[in-house]
Protein backbone atom coordinates (compact mmCIF):
# COMPACT_ATOMS: atom_id res chain seq x y z
CA UNK A 1 0.00 0.00 0.00
CA UNK A 2 1.29 3.63 -1.19
CA UNK A 3 -1.02 6.55 -0.58
CA UNK A 4 -0.69 9.15 -2.83
CA UNK A 5 -1.13 12.56 -0.66
CA UNK A 6 -1.14 12.68 2.87
CA UNK A 7 -1.74 15.88 5.07
CA UNK A 8 0.26 16.17 7.84
CA UNK A 9 -0.83 18.96 10.08
CA UNK A 10 1.98 20.22 13.10
CA UNK A 11 5.05 19.24 11.61
CA UNK A 12 7.14 19.29 14.49
CA UNK A 13 8.12 16.22 16.62
CA UNK A 14 5.56 13.79 16.00
CA UNK A 15 4.49 15.02 12.97
CA UNK A 16 7.72 15.67 11.29
CA UNK A 17 8.91 11.77 12.68
CA UNK A 18 5.94 10.63 11.43
CA UNK A 19 6.07 11.67 8.13
CA UNK A 20 9.87 10.12 7.75
CA UNK A 21 8.34 7.00 9.13
CA UNK A 22 6.16 7.00 6.14
CA UNK A 23 8.54 7.83 3.92
CA UNK A 24 11.11 5.26 5.12
CA UNK A 25 8.46 2.62 5.01
CA UNK A 26 7.16 3.79 1.53
CA UNK A 27 3.67 4.44 2.53
CA UNK A 28 3.16 7.71 1.37
CA UNK A 29 4.16 9.51 -2.15
CA UNK A 30 3.55 12.57 -1.03
CA UNK A 31 3.27 14.63 1.76
CA UNK A 32 1.82 17.83 2.20
CA UNK A 33 2.57 19.63 5.79
CA UNK A 34 0.45 22.62 7.10
CA UNK A 35 1.52 24.67 10.25
CA UNK A 36 0.16 27.50 11.92
CA UNK A 37 3.82 28.68 12.33
CA UNK A 38 5.51 29.35 8.41
CA UNK A 39 9.02 29.02 10.27
CA UNK A 40 8.02 25.65 11.43
CA UNK A 41 6.68 24.52 7.36
CA UNK A 42 10.24 26.45 6.25
CA UNK A 43 12.35 24.04 8.31
CA UNK A 44 10.02 21.23 7.47
CA UNK A 45 10.77 21.17 4.12
CA UNK A 46 14.34 22.55 3.96
CA UNK A 47 14.78 18.74 6.45
CA UNK A 48 13.04 17.08 3.49
CA UNK A 49 9.91 15.92 6.18
CA UNK A 50 7.30 17.28 3.95
CA UNK A 51 7.44 17.86 -0.03
CA UNK A 52 5.10 20.60 -0.16
CA UNK A 53 2.60 22.86 1.48
CA UNK A 54 -0.53 23.79 0.90
CA UNK A 55 -3.67 25.65 2.97
CA UNK A 56 -5.27 23.68 5.40
CA UNK A 57 -8.45 23.52 2.64
CA UNK A 58 -6.26 22.78 -0.46
CA UNK A 59 -4.49 20.32 1.04
CA UNK A 60 -7.48 17.98 2.97
CA UNK A 61 -8.80 18.17 -0.11
CA UNK A 62 -5.79 16.99 -2.04
CA UNK A 63 -4.86 14.53 0.22
CA UNK A 64 -6.66 10.64 1.27
CA UNK A 65 -5.15 10.66 4.83
CA UNK A 66 -5.35 13.66 7.05
CA UNK A 67 -3.01 13.51 10.30
CA UNK A 68 -2.96 15.44 13.28
CA UNK A 69 -0.29 16.06 15.39
CA UNK A 70 -0.47 19.43 16.91
CA UNK A 71 -1.77 20.63 20.73
CA UNK A 72 -4.58 18.92 21.96
CA UNK A 73 -7.20 22.00 21.91
CA UNK A 74 -6.04 23.14 18.46
CA UNK A 75 -6.92 19.55 17.49
CA UNK A 76 -10.13 19.79 18.39
CA UNK A 77 -10.96 23.32 17.09
CA UNK A 78 -8.83 22.26 13.56
CA UNK A 79 -10.55 18.72 13.24
CA UNK A 80 -13.81 20.15 13.51
CA UNK A 81 -12.67 23.07 10.48
CA UNK A 82 -11.39 19.93 8.15
CA UNK A 83 -14.36 17.74 8.85
CA UNK A 84 -15.87 20.14 6.70
CA UNK A 85 -13.65 19.47 3.86
CA UNK A 86 -13.41 16.03 3.66
CA UNK A 87 -15.49 13.09 1.67
CA UNK A 88 -16.57 9.63 2.58
CA UNK A 89 -12.96 8.49 1.03
CA UNK A 90 -11.08 10.73 3.55
CA UNK A 91 -9.48 9.55 6.56
CA UNK A 92 -8.51 11.38 9.16
CA UNK A 93 -6.50 10.48 12.29
CA UNK A 94 -5.22 12.36 15.14
CA UNK A 95 -1.91 11.66 17.77
CA UNK A 96 -3.07 13.33 20.63
CA UNK A 97 -2.57 12.30 24.38
CA UNK A 98 -5.85 12.64 25.73
CA UNK A 99 -9.03 11.27 23.46
CA UNK A 100 -12.22 11.93 25.47
CA UNK A 101 -12.46 15.49 24.28
CA UNK A 102 -11.75 14.62 20.64
CA UNK A 103 -13.79 12.23 20.37
CA UNK A 104 -16.70 13.76 22.44
CA UNK A 105 -16.41 17.08 19.93
CA UNK A 106 -16.68 14.57 17.04
CA UNK A 107 -19.44 11.58 18.59
CA UNK A 108 -22.36 13.60 16.05
CA UNK A 109 -20.85 14.48 12.72
CA UNK A 110 -22.26 13.09 10.01
CA UNK A 111 -18.55 11.90 8.98
CA UNK A 112 -17.36 10.83 12.40
CA UNK A 113 -16.73 7.05 11.49
CA UNK A 114 -13.88 8.72 8.78
CA UNK A 115 -11.90 9.81 12.03
CA UNK A 116 -9.59 7.11 13.60
CA UNK A 117 -8.62 8.60 17.43
CA UNK A 118 -5.08 7.05 17.81
CA UNK A 119 -2.02 7.66 20.31
CA UNK A 120 1.08 6.51 19.29
CA UNK A 121 2.53 6.62 22.94
CA UNK A 122 6.23 7.92 21.62
CA UNK A 123 7.81 11.16 22.21
CA UNK A 124 10.48 13.06 23.48
CA UNK A 125 11.21 16.20 25.56
CA UNK A 126 12.50 18.45 22.62
CA UNK A 127 9.71 20.19 19.59
CA UNK A 128 10.00 21.41 16.50
CA UNK A 129 10.71 20.13 13.00
CA UNK A 130 14.45 19.92 13.80
CA UNK A 131 13.61 17.53 16.81
CA UNK A 132 11.96 15.12 14.29
CA UNK A 133 13.83 11.49 14.03
CA UNK A 134 13.93 8.39 11.91
CA UNK A 135 12.87 5.66 13.63
CA UNK A 136 10.81 6.92 16.31
CA UNK A 137 7.98 4.74 16.90
CA UNK A 138 9.17 1.28 16.45
CA UNK A 139 8.61 -0.89 19.21
CA UNK A 140 6.47 1.81 21.29
CA UNK A 141 2.46 1.00 21.92
CA UNK A 142 -0.07 3.00 19.52
CA UNK A 143 -3.16 3.18 21.50
CA UNK A 144 -6.58 2.96 19.07
CA UNK A 145 -9.80 4.37 20.72
CA UNK A 146 -13.17 3.40 20.36
CA UNK A 147 -12.47 1.59 17.10
CA UNK A 148 -16.20 0.85 16.85
CA UNK A 149 -16.75 4.43 16.03
CA UNK A 150 -14.03 4.31 12.88
CA UNK A 151 -15.11 2.89 9.44
CA UNK A 152 -13.62 -0.73 9.19
CA UNK A 153 -11.38 0.72 5.86
CA UNK A 154 -10.73 4.07 7.62
CA UNK A 155 -9.39 1.49 10.99
CA UNK A 156 -7.50 -1.15 8.93
CA UNK A 157 -5.77 1.50 7.14
CA UNK A 158 -4.16 3.08 10.25
CA UNK A 159 -3.90 -0.11 11.48
CA UNK A 160 -1.57 -1.35 8.42
CA UNK A 161 0.62 1.80 9.02
CA UNK A 162 0.64 1.68 12.90
CA UNK A 163 2.07 -1.48 12.45
CA UNK A 164 4.51 -1.27 9.36
CA UNK A 165 6.21 1.68 11.32
CA UNK A 166 7.01 -0.86 14.25
CA UNK A 167 4.64 -0.12 16.64
CA UNK A 168 1.65 -2.47 18.18
CA UNK A 169 -1.71 -2.08 18.60
CA UNK A 170 -3.43 -1.17 21.95
CA UNK A 171 -7.13 -0.90 21.73
CA UNK A 172 -9.38 0.96 24.53
CA UNK A 173 -12.33 3.42 24.89
CA UNK A 174 -11.31 7.19 25.05
CA UNK A 175 -12.29 7.31 28.54
CA UNK A 176 -10.08 5.05 29.67
CA UNK A 177 -7.49 5.78 27.43
CA UNK A 178 -7.04 9.22 28.86
CA UNK A 179 -7.17 7.49 33.08
CA UNK A 180 -4.28 5.47 31.81
CA UNK A 181 -2.58 8.29 30.17
CA UNK A 182 -2.66 10.40 33.66
CA UNK A 183 -1.54 7.56 35.74
CA UNK A 184 1.03 6.38 33.27
CA UNK A 185 2.19 9.49 31.50
CA UNK A 186 0.57 12.69 32.58
CA UNK A 187 1.57 12.64 36.23
CA UNK A 188 5.39 11.93 35.13
CA UNK A 189 5.53 15.16 33.01
CA UNK A 190 3.43 17.23 36.42
CA UNK A 191 6.56 15.48 38.78
CA UNK A 192 9.47 16.41 36.50
CA UNK A 193 8.08 19.89 35.89
CA UNK A 194 7.76 20.47 39.66
CA UNK A 195 11.20 19.09 40.44
CA UNK A 196 12.65 20.90 38.32
CA UNK A 197 10.91 24.11 39.59
CA UNK A 198 11.92 22.80 43.27
CA UNK A 199 15.46 22.16 42.40
CA UNK A 200 15.91 26.21 40.62
CA UNK A 201 14.15 27.48 43.65
CA UNK A 202 16.20 26.01 46.30
CA UNK A 203 19.44 25.55 43.94
CA UNK A 204 20.16 28.88 43.46
CA UNK A 205 24.02 28.14 42.45
CA UNK A 206 23.42 26.74 38.86
CA UNK A 207 26.87 25.63 39.18
CA UNK A 208 26.35 23.04 41.43
CA UNK A 209 23.13 21.91 40.49
CA UNK A 210 25.55 21.53 36.62
CA UNK A 211 28.34 19.73 38.56
CA UNK A 212 26.54 17.41 40.49
CA UNK A 213 23.82 16.50 38.71
CA UNK A 214 24.34 12.94 38.05
CA UNK A 215 22.88 10.54 35.66
CA UNK A 216 19.95 10.06 38.13
CA UNK A 217 18.73 13.77 38.18
CA UNK A 218 19.19 13.86 34.64
CA UNK A 219 16.81 11.42 34.17
CA UNK A 220 14.00 12.29 36.54
CA UNK A 221 14.11 15.83 35.22
CA UNK A 222 14.61 15.13 31.46
CA UNK A 223 10.71 15.64 30.82
CA UNK A 224 10.82 19.17 31.86
CA UNK A 225 12.01 20.23 29.09
CA UNK A 226 8.67 19.24 27.60
CA UNK A 227 6.93 22.16 25.45
CA UNK A 228 4.94 24.39 27.99
CA UNK A 229 2.24 25.15 25.24
CA UNK A 230 1.67 20.86 23.96
CA UNK A 231 1.11 19.91 27.82
CA UNK A 232 -0.96 22.82 29.16
CA UNK A 233 -4.28 21.55 26.90
CA UNK A 234 -3.62 17.79 27.65
CA UNK A 235 -3.70 18.44 31.78
CA UNK A 236 -6.87 21.15 30.65
CA UNK A 237 -8.39 18.33 29.11
CA UNK A 238 -7.96 15.45 31.29
CA UNK A 239 -8.10 17.49 34.11
CA UNK A 240 -10.09 14.98 36.60
CA UNK A 241 -7.87 11.92 36.17
CA UNK A 242 -4.75 14.14 36.21
CA UNK A 243 -5.69 15.67 39.78
CA UNK A 244 -6.99 11.97 41.07
CA UNK A 245 -3.12 10.70 40.51
CA UNK A 246 -1.68 14.11 41.63
CA UNK A 247 -3.46 14.29 44.55
CA UNK A 248 -2.40 10.66 45.24
CA UNK A 249 1.22 11.45 44.45
CA UNK A 250 1.34 14.30 46.87
CA UNK A 251 -0.31 11.77 49.64
CA UNK A 252 2.40 9.60 48.83
CA UNK A 253 5.50 12.25 49.00
CA UNK A 254 3.63 13.45 52.26
CA UNK A 255 4.31 9.35 53.67
CA UNK A 256 7.96 10.31 53.29
CA UNK A 257 8.00 13.05 54.97
CA UNK A 258 5.74 11.68 57.64
CA UNK A 259 8.82 9.20 57.92
CA UNK A 260 11.44 11.39 58.13
CA UNK A 261 9.27 14.14 60.45
CA UNK A 262 8.63 11.04 62.89
CA UNK A 263 12.16 9.07 62.38
CA UNK A 264 10.17 5.97 61.33
CA UNK A 265 13.05 4.53 59.31
CA UNK A 266 11.27 0.89 59.31
CA UNK A 267 8.24 2.55 56.92
CA UNK A 268 10.72 4.63 54.83
CA UNK A 269 12.12 1.34 54.13
CA UNK A 270 9.03 -0.70 53.26
CA UNK A 271 7.77 2.39 51.33
CA UNK A 272 11.04 2.19 48.98
CA UNK A 273 10.71 -1.66 48.97
CA UNK A 274 7.12 -1.11 47.96
CA UNK A 275 8.78 1.17 45.01
CA UNK A 276 11.13 -1.60 43.73
CA UNK A 277 8.02 -3.39 43.12
CA UNK A 278 7.89 -1.26 39.94
CA UNK A 279 10.93 -3.31 38.72
CA UNK A 280 8.12 -6.28 38.04
CA UNK A 281 6.57 -4.42 35.29
CA UNK A 282 9.27 -1.83 33.99
CA UNK A 283 12.95 -3.82 33.80
CA UNK B 1 51.77 5.15 40.51
CA UNK B 2 50.09 1.78 40.95
CA UNK B 3 49.18 0.62 45.27
CA UNK B 4 50.49 -2.43 46.03
CA UNK B 5 46.79 -3.59 48.03
CA UNK B 6 43.77 -2.05 48.22
CA UNK B 7 41.08 -2.75 50.23
CA UNK B 8 37.24 -2.53 49.01
CA UNK B 9 34.68 -2.83 51.71
CA UNK B 10 31.28 -3.41 50.06
CA UNK B 11 31.90 -5.25 47.01
CA UNK B 12 28.65 -3.92 45.40
CA UNK B 13 27.78 -1.52 42.71
CA UNK B 14 29.94 1.25 43.48
CA UNK B 15 33.22 -0.83 44.91
CA UNK B 16 32.90 -3.55 42.33
CA UNK B 17 33.14 -0.62 39.76
CA UNK B 18 36.16 1.13 41.57
CA UNK B 19 37.98 -1.86 41.42
CA UNK B 20 37.37 -2.51 37.91
CA UNK B 21 38.41 0.81 37.29
CA UNK B 22 41.43 0.49 39.75
CA UNK B 23 41.93 -2.24 37.73
CA UNK B 24 41.67 -1.08 34.39
CA UNK B 25 43.73 2.06 34.74
CA UNK B 26 46.55 -0.22 36.37
CA UNK B 27 46.74 1.90 39.56
CA UNK B 28 46.07 -1.47 42.22
CA UNK B 29 48.20 -4.67 41.77
CA UNK B 30 45.85 -6.46 44.35
CA UNK B 31 42.52 -6.01 45.53
CA UNK B 32 41.16 -7.23 48.60
CA UNK B 33 37.51 -7.23 49.20
CA UNK B 34 35.28 -7.50 52.25
CA UNK B 35 32.06 -7.63 52.20
CA UNK B 36 29.26 -8.60 55.37
CA UNK B 37 27.41 -10.42 52.65
CA UNK B 38 29.58 -13.77 51.40
CA UNK B 39 27.78 -14.35 48.66
CA UNK B 40 28.33 -10.80 47.35
CA UNK B 41 32.55 -11.94 48.26
CA UNK B 42 31.87 -15.09 46.16
CA UNK B 43 30.34 -12.89 42.97
CA UNK B 44 32.88 -10.12 43.16
CA UNK B 45 35.75 -13.14 43.07
CA UNK B 46 34.11 -14.98 39.84
CA UNK B 47 33.33 -12.19 38.29
CA UNK B 48 36.95 -10.96 38.86
CA UNK B 49 36.49 -7.73 40.72
CA UNK B 50 38.36 -8.68 43.73
CA UNK B 51 41.58 -10.81 43.92
CA UNK B 52 41.21 -12.33 47.57
CA UNK B 53 39.43 -11.66 50.65
CA UNK B 54 40.57 -11.19 53.93
CA UNK B 55 38.46 -10.63 57.72
CA UNK B 56 38.49 -6.60 58.17
CA UNK B 57 41.60 -6.34 60.66
CA UNK B 58 43.94 -8.60 57.83
CA UNK B 59 42.94 -6.48 55.17
CA UNK B 60 43.21 -3.26 56.67
CA UNK B 61 46.79 -4.28 58.19
CA UNK B 62 47.72 -5.92 54.56
CA UNK B 63 46.37 -2.69 52.55
CA UNK B 64 47.73 1.00 51.75
CA UNK B 65 44.60 2.04 50.72
CA UNK B 66 41.14 1.29 52.13
CA UNK B 67 37.87 2.45 50.09
CA UNK B 68 34.12 2.06 51.76
CA UNK B 69 31.10 1.31 49.63
CA UNK B 70 28.60 0.55 52.09
CA UNK B 71 25.72 2.29 53.17
CA UNK B 72 26.44 5.38 54.72
CA UNK B 73 25.34 4.33 58.39
CA UNK B 74 27.02 1.06 58.15
CA UNK B 75 30.52 3.58 56.86
CA UNK B 76 30.38 5.09 60.22
CA UNK B 77 30.57 1.83 62.35
CA UNK B 78 33.24 0.26 60.40
CA UNK B 79 35.12 3.48 59.80
CA UNK B 80 35.77 3.69 63.40
CA UNK B 81 36.34 0.27 63.87
CA UNK B 82 38.94 0.04 61.26
CA UNK B 83 40.69 3.45 62.37
CA UNK B 84 41.54 1.34 65.41
CA UNK B 85 43.83 -0.62 62.88
CA UNK B 86 45.63 1.75 60.34
CA UNK B 87 48.96 3.40 60.87
CA UNK B 88 49.81 7.03 59.93
CA UNK B 89 50.82 5.40 56.30
CA UNK B 90 46.91 4.16 55.55
CA UNK B 91 45.18 6.44 53.45
CA UNK B 92 40.90 5.48 53.82
CA UNK B 93 38.55 6.81 51.77
CA UNK B 94 34.48 6.20 51.22
CA UNK B 95 32.14 7.08 48.40
CA UNK B 96 29.04 7.78 50.55
CA UNK B 97 26.69 10.00 48.96
CA UNK B 98 26.58 11.83 52.79
CA UNK B 99 29.44 13.30 54.60
CA UNK B 100 28.68 15.51 57.32
CA UNK B 101 27.74 12.86 59.69
CA UNK B 102 30.79 10.65 58.57
CA UNK B 103 33.09 13.46 58.78
CA UNK B 104 31.73 14.83 62.47
CA UNK B 105 32.06 10.81 63.98
CA UNK B 106 35.89 10.95 62.82
CA UNK B 107 36.65 14.71 63.36
CA UNK B 108 38.70 14.37 66.64
CA UNK B 109 39.84 10.81 65.50
CA UNK B 110 43.93 11.23 66.20
CA UNK B 111 44.32 9.50 62.45
CA UNK B 112 41.72 11.83 61.19
CA UNK B 113 44.46 13.45 58.47
CA UNK B 114 44.69 9.54 56.88
CA UNK B 115 40.91 9.56 56.13
CA UNK B 116 39.70 11.99 53.08
CA UNK B 117 36.24 12.39 52.40
CA UNK B 118 34.88 12.09 48.69
CA UNK B 119 31.49 11.60 46.73
CA UNK B 120 32.11 9.69 43.04
CA UNK B 121 28.66 11.47 41.74
CA UNK B 122 28.07 8.00 39.79
CA UNK B 123 25.46 5.52 40.37
CA UNK B 124 22.68 3.59 38.72
CA UNK B 125 19.44 1.62 40.13
CA UNK B 126 20.81 -1.31 40.61
CA UNK B 127 22.88 -3.28 43.17
CA UNK B 128 25.32 -6.18 43.89
CA UNK B 129 28.36 -6.97 42.38
CA UNK B 130 26.75 -7.98 39.02
CA UNK B 131 25.83 -4.27 38.64
CA UNK B 132 29.53 -3.29 38.55
CA UNK B 133 30.63 -1.97 34.86
CA UNK B 134 33.63 -0.71 33.43
CA UNK B 135 34.55 2.82 32.97
CA UNK B 136 31.76 3.67 35.09
CA UNK B 137 32.81 7.44 37.01
CA UNK B 138 34.19 8.56 33.41
CA UNK B 139 33.44 11.90 32.92
CA UNK B 140 31.78 12.74 36.26
CA UNK B 141 32.12 14.38 39.41
CA UNK B 142 33.86 13.88 42.52
CA UNK B 143 33.16 15.97 45.23
CA UNK B 144 35.97 16.02 47.63
CA UNK B 145 35.14 17.23 51.38
CA UNK B 146 36.57 19.40 54.06
CA UNK B 147 39.90 18.74 52.10
CA UNK B 148 42.13 20.63 54.67
CA UNK B 149 41.34 17.78 57.29
CA UNK B 150 43.29 15.26 54.99
CA UNK B 151 46.90 14.91 54.81
CA UNK B 152 48.57 16.14 52.22
CA UNK B 153 49.42 12.56 50.38
CA UNK B 154 46.21 11.14 51.40
CA UNK B 155 44.97 13.66 49.32
CA UNK B 156 46.98 14.01 46.67
CA UNK B 157 46.70 10.16 46.03
CA UNK B 158 42.72 9.86 46.10
CA UNK B 159 42.71 12.65 43.72
CA UNK B 160 45.22 11.08 40.98
CA UNK B 161 43.13 8.22 41.44
CA UNK B 162 39.92 9.95 40.63
CA UNK B 163 41.17 11.78 37.98
CA UNK B 164 43.24 8.90 36.42
CA UNK B 165 40.00 7.11 36.44
CA UNK B 166 38.26 10.21 34.45
CA UNK B 167 36.68 12.32 36.98
CA UNK B 168 37.03 15.59 37.45
CA UNK B 169 37.28 17.25 40.99
CA UNK B 170 34.57 19.29 43.08
CA UNK B 171 35.53 20.70 46.33
CA UNK B 172 33.28 21.60 48.91
CA UNK B 173 32.88 21.59 52.89
CA UNK B 174 30.92 18.14 54.15
CA UNK B 175 27.74 20.57 55.37
CA UNK B 176 27.81 22.22 51.79
CA UNK B 177 27.55 18.61 50.14
CA UNK B 178 24.64 17.62 51.86
CA UNK B 179 22.75 20.30 51.02
CA UNK B 180 23.48 20.51 47.36
CA UNK B 181 23.16 16.60 47.30
CA UNK B 182 19.61 17.12 48.74
CA UNK B 183 18.75 19.48 46.32
CA UNK B 184 20.39 17.51 43.21
CA UNK B 185 20.18 13.87 43.68
CA UNK B 186 18.46 12.62 47.14
CA UNK B 187 15.31 14.65 46.10
CA UNK B 188 15.20 12.73 42.20
CA UNK B 189 14.85 9.98 44.46
CA UNK B 190 12.72 10.30 46.52
CA UNK B 191 10.28 11.73 43.84
CA UNK B 192 11.19 8.54 41.98
CA UNK B 193 10.48 6.22 44.70
CA UNK B 194 6.87 8.54 45.59
CA UNK B 195 5.91 7.73 41.91
CA UNK B 196 6.62 4.69 41.50
CA UNK B 197 4.00 3.87 44.39
CA UNK B 198 1.54 6.47 43.09
CA UNK B 199 1.58 4.59 40.11
CA UNK B 200 1.41 0.77 41.61
CA UNK B 201 -1.72 2.49 44.21
CA UNK B 202 -3.87 3.75 41.09
CA UNK B 203 -2.87 1.73 38.63
CA UNK B 204 -4.21 -1.87 39.62
CA UNK B 205 -3.25 -3.25 35.96
CA UNK B 206 -0.07 -3.97 35.51
CA UNK B 207 -0.70 -4.35 31.98
CA UNK B 208 -1.58 -1.01 31.21
CA UNK B 209 1.29 0.40 33.09
CA UNK B 210 3.39 -2.19 30.98
CA UNK B 211 1.58 -1.18 27.79
CA UNK B 212 1.79 2.07 28.16
CA UNK B 213 4.65 3.36 29.81
CA UNK B 214 6.56 5.06 27.14
CA UNK B 215 10.47 6.50 27.47
CA UNK B 216 9.61 9.41 29.52
CA UNK B 217 7.67 7.12 32.26
CA UNK B 218 10.74 4.91 32.35
CA UNK B 219 13.23 7.60 32.96
CA UNK B 220 11.40 9.35 35.84
CA UNK B 221 10.75 6.17 37.37
CA UNK B 222 14.26 4.26 36.76
CA UNK B 223 15.52 5.70 40.05
CA UNK B 224 12.81 4.04 42.18
CA UNK B 225 14.50 0.47 41.63
CA UNK B 226 17.32 1.91 43.64
CA UNK B 227 18.28 -0.01 46.95
CA UNK B 228 16.24 0.53 50.19
CA UNK B 229 18.95 -0.65 52.57
CA UNK B 230 21.58 2.31 50.82
CA UNK B 231 18.90 4.76 50.28
CA UNK B 232 17.26 5.13 54.02
CA UNK B 233 20.87 5.84 55.84
CA UNK B 234 21.03 8.19 53.22
CA UNK B 235 17.89 9.93 53.97
CA UNK B 236 17.97 9.30 57.72
CA UNK B 237 21.52 11.19 57.80
CA UNK B 238 20.63 13.86 55.43
CA UNK B 239 17.21 14.37 56.66
CA UNK B 240 16.86 18.05 57.26
CA UNK B 241 18.13 19.30 54.47
CA UNK B 242 15.54 16.14 52.39
CA UNK B 243 12.81 17.68 54.53
CA UNK B 244 13.64 20.93 53.45
CA UNK B 245 13.60 20.34 49.40
CA UNK B 246 11.39 17.72 49.85
CA UNK B 247 8.58 20.43 51.66
CA UNK B 248 9.42 22.74 48.87
CA UNK B 249 8.63 20.02 46.22
CA UNK B 250 5.56 19.19 47.47
CA UNK B 251 4.64 23.20 47.32
CA UNK B 252 5.83 23.13 44.11
CA UNK B 253 3.06 20.17 43.23
CA UNK B 254 0.47 21.76 44.78
CA UNK B 255 0.89 25.21 42.51
CA UNK B 256 0.09 22.31 39.54
CA UNK B 257 -2.87 20.90 41.71
CA UNK B 258 -4.39 24.78 42.56
CA UNK B 259 -4.24 25.63 38.61
CA UNK B 260 -6.00 22.65 37.63
CA UNK B 261 -8.65 22.87 40.21
CA UNK B 262 -8.66 26.81 39.85
CA UNK B 263 -8.44 26.32 35.84
CA UNK B 264 -5.65 28.63 36.03
CA UNK B 265 -4.22 27.83 32.72
CA UNK B 266 -2.00 30.47 32.10
CA UNK B 267 -0.36 30.34 35.88
CA UNK B 268 0.34 26.40 34.88
CA UNK B 269 1.95 27.35 31.01
CA UNK B 270 4.11 29.98 33.76
CA UNK B 271 4.99 27.27 35.81
CA UNK B 272 5.78 24.62 33.33
CA UNK B 273 7.80 27.81 31.12
CA UNK B 274 9.70 28.01 34.65
CA UNK B 275 10.57 24.44 34.55
CA UNK B 276 11.69 24.47 30.95
CA UNK B 277 14.29 27.04 32.32
CA UNK B 278 16.25 23.84 33.52
CA UNK B 279 17.80 23.20 29.77
CA UNK B 280 19.97 26.16 30.77
CA UNK B 281 21.52 23.83 32.66
CA UNK B 282 20.87 19.98 31.92
CA UNK B 283 21.77 19.93 28.11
Amino acid sequence: MIIENVTIIGVGLIGGSFALALKEQQLAKNIIGVDASEINIEKALALGLIDETLSLEDAVKKSDLIFLAIPVDATVTVIEKLMGFITSDHIVADAGSTKLSLCNALQNHPLRKRFVATHPMWGTEHSGPEAAVSGAFKGKACVICDKENSAQDALETMEFIYKKIGMHLVYMNAQAHDLHAAYVSHISHITSFALANTVLEKEREDDAIFELASGGFESTVRLAKSNAAMWVPIFKQNKENVLDVLNEHIMQLKKFKSCLEKDNYDYLLELIEDANKISRIIK
